[in-house]
């Protein structure tokens, strides 16, 4: 496996596999996004609003923060090559295991970075402890909140005591996937980046509106930040066909509330089935699960057998801090997650492999 | 006018007016890349190839290069970015008038950046004189071939010769117009920059396909540059749609003929109605004509007349080289080149303007 391989890639498979390698809302298109698109095609044969202004008005509005603190991005992605390409870091802490593009772009970008990693027989606690200790010795620490692929979950208020601590390095935080939790004004931290000079947090909006085809995100910053991050992007990065899109879902308040009642009642099928299954693993705090065997070869010969049944998971092999042994499996509609289900109780009926499961 | 100001903002004015400030395919959408862009609109809720394996093969295909001597942009202006935030360069030198994302993104990038500039009263030529002289006192030259706004066309074999000198410094050009040539192999540096050091070309599919609303292009160098600048990004920057409307556009080989047809056509409709009016203009290269007024009141009153008649123009006074004399047009398709020169007719005929125009 590829070391910044990521799930999702189903051009190397058949497209019509059931693909629980990508943590994409269930629900698929908003109907009003899609409606947005479909009158705005004949439409690209114009250069996007460099300004973006109905999409900035709507992501004003949905998450309360300012214009002049918004940095739009053609996917959360770019947003994080964008920021490590023009900070002058030095070294660069992970929390990881962590999304494998922030050391990538740190790494593009000359600089040095290490690892922080949460541990499995902590549950992946966010390790506040040893980031109070290490921080002095780094120019920027980054993860993700809620993380992926572990779903730990970093509260506001610790955020906050460690960016106000005198000499605080630069943090990078990563919300790609706080919009499904309902609870969010705990962890959030777009109100606190706008007014601190010390923290960027970016979002995606394509797992949320399952929109990863078209790339959507945003950062959020102190606004001398946000300036100087525009400066160092063409003004057309955010397509127009996104740029409706965008508009037109995040005023789709129906699908907002459907994605989390589905997701809310998906991890709890999830929780009932995988105990059911005796699989290990960790409760998943967003539209993803990461599911752990006790050893490679029980996670590999599921992999294996799901993909015999056309269906994709997330090998997190490749995760530093994780092995071959971890799996995450992204929370789909009802009937999907019931078929993964029937699968894997075939799967663990097969005398086949048998032998491995009574190890564990 | 900002510095850094484009055309083709219908944002600012009404969307349905006459657009002659942006250089687009006046064909709109090519009917291959609008049913491509159709039959995927459903698939977005999917990430985009990482390989955009389709794309890739049709550009490679279309302009016979390999596909390790290509990266995929989000169109050609997120490659400029790319490349001159991942470039160590210090000191760049751009033949001037010029598309001004060239300084823009070396300036974003810490880069020192100085104009050579091409002169009217010597219709623009590109200064090679000068250019040798001057060289070895930069990392980097840029320029655009054929270049926006002058037209100015470079001829390959000039190219080789200055890559081909003992410590030339990086060549960076913009060959983003080249596909309305049909005599592009007299000036394109593409197999030049496959197996080139020093030489990084960029193409914009988004002007000559239609869709710049949707984002598209592709620089062509050394498998190690390309190698280098794909490690800097994310490996989604072209979106699906692009990646699918890009590859059937590529291919619809009667689109191509009818758009070179057409634009060689109608530089000579505007040969002939310039000169009816006493207009003076530098010749079309490509599909846009860069005009010039005795004085600035002159084309200040005409794009104000202009503007009254629901017509832009590009106001080309912040571009370094040239001032509030010079003003872009577009060519586009007949029908509404006819409206162009009938309201120019209606103004010149104006009494109001009559003064101005007799001093010219």
């Amino acid at each position: 496996m590829e070391k910044f391989a990521h799930g999702g890639d189903i051009y190397t498979e058949k497209r019509n596999w059931l693909d629980f390698s990508a943590n994409i809302n269930p629900l698929g298109l908003s109907n009003k996004a899609k409606k947005a698109i479909l009158n705005n095609i004949d439409n690209i044969v114009n250069y996007p609003d460099p300004r973006a202004t109905k999409l900035r008005f709507a992501i004003s509005q949905n998450y309360n923060i300012k214009k002049e603190n918004i940095i739009l991005g053609n996917g959360a992605a770019e947003l994080i090559y964008l920021f490590f390409s023009h900070m002058r870091f030095k070294k660069v802490l992970i929390v990881a295991p962590a999304f494998s593009d922030y050391e990538r772009a740190a790494v593009a970008a000359g600089m040095e970075t290490e690892f922080l990693f949460m541990r499995p027989d902590n549950n992946f606690k966010f390790p506040w402890n040893e980031v109070w200790k290490k921080a002095k010795n780094y120019d920027c620490i980054a993860f993700g909140n809620p993380n992926n692929p572990t779903g730990t979950l970093v509260e506001l208020e610790c955020i906050q005591n460690f960016a106000n601590k005198k000499d605080s390095p630069f943090i990078f935080i990563d919300e790609s996937f706080m919009d499904f939790r309902c609870d969010k004004a705990v962890y959030e931290t777009l109100a606190l980046a706008s007014k601190s000079k010390n923290l960027f947090t970016i979002r995606s909006l394509t797992k949320f509106y399952a929109i990863p085809g078209l790339r959507l995100g945003f950062g959020v910053g102190h606004k001398n930040l946000v300036e100087k991050l525009n400066t160092a992007k063409d003004i057309w990065n955010v397509n127009l066909l996104a740029i409706e899109a965008g508009a037109a879902a995040l005023q789709d308040e129906a699908y907002k509330q459907n994605t989390i009642d589905l997701v809310e009642n998906e991890k709890k099928y999830f929780y009932y089935e995988l105990q059911n299954l005796k699989i290990k693993f960790f409760p998943p705090t967003v539209n993803f699960v990461l599911c752990v065997f006790k050893n490679i070869n029980t996670a590999k010969i599921i992999l294996n057998r799901l993909r015999e049944r056309e269906i994709l998971v997330r090998n997190c092999e490749n995760y530093p801090g994780l092995d071959g042994k971890y799996i995450r499996i992204a929370i789909k509609s009802h009937a999907d997650n019931e078929k993964l289900f029937t699968a894997l109780k075939e799967i663990y009926a097969n005398n086949e492999i048998k032998c491995y499961i009574e190890k564990e």
